[in-house]
């Protein structure tokens, strides 16, 4: 089975804040966005594409007041078998003739490989009842509350 | 820059209900999976892996009621540049040992490759105020609202 990536676009981070701008062949597919408060960012870890740590690691020690192991399948960490990350971020303009969408905050590098757009939609995406184990308790419940949140106090020196 | 996926388990529907079965090398990466409410799964559309239409298709028809064309990056058809699909789901159970995953839906097909499962975590996936286009302004706010809303009249015939 062929399962292979070609790059949508890449991340542009600068003075301006956070932009992705779509190759040329995809810009149509930006056709109606517009009008989305949200959208779903796939990105790949390129910085961790050839690490031998890709396959290998399966447990990692992320957080400071966490479980000593938490599996990767456990964490957002870009360390994972399929170095694919996903960001959702609010939309704040889309440029359609120049293939630019202009985003609230990415945790990507510049020039990060952009794999996938996707609308950030309530009925596939919000849940109202979110459950998460004790240990993360005190995060954000939201994203707007993301912002403002100490993730450094999370995450310390181990990240 | 070599982007390449391998599997690292497969969708299983069934009289049992939905569940992701992890390959063995990849069960360790489960730890502390237990406890979040909900997962966002990322899956390979397989059955359009080597489809023509794979990297042609930037606008699409998909709505009863929408626009008459939908850049891809605008809908979650499974009709995109990289087929990856997410879903988020409700984790009802984690086997550790085994390697299942039991959850309460996957819109994939029994034998589907996954490709990665995330926390969802509402600190970066769960947006307070949402917007969406008028056009499906009536679709549902939350997750928990789509097991009882009538998608086929979302879709249409047109899906």
């Amino acid at each position: 089975m062929r399962m292979s990536l070609s790059p949508v676009g890449r991340v542009s981070t600068g003075m301006a804040g956070y932009a992705i701008e779509i190759d040329e062949q995809y810009r149509p597919a930006l056709a109606e966005l517009r009008g989305f408060g949200h959208i779903n960012v796939l990105w790949w870890c390129h910085h961790l594409d050839e690490s031998v740590y890709r396959n290998e690691t399966v447990t990692v020690k992320p957080y400071r007041h966490g479980p000593e192991q938490v599996g990767i399948f456990a964490t957002r960490s870009p360390l994972r078998p399929n170095p694919i990350a996903l960001t959702t971020t609010r939309l704040l303009d889309v440029d359609l003739p120049a293939g630019v969408l202009t985003v609230a905050y990415l945790d990507a590098d510049d020039g990060t490989p952009v794999l996938d757009i996707k609308p950030y939609l309530p009925g596939t995406d919000r849940v109202r009842d979110v459950t998460t184990p004790l240990w993360c308790s005190d995060w954000p419940q939201w994203l707007e509350d993301s912002a403002s949140f100490d993730w450094a106090s999370v995450f310390g020196n181990a990240q």
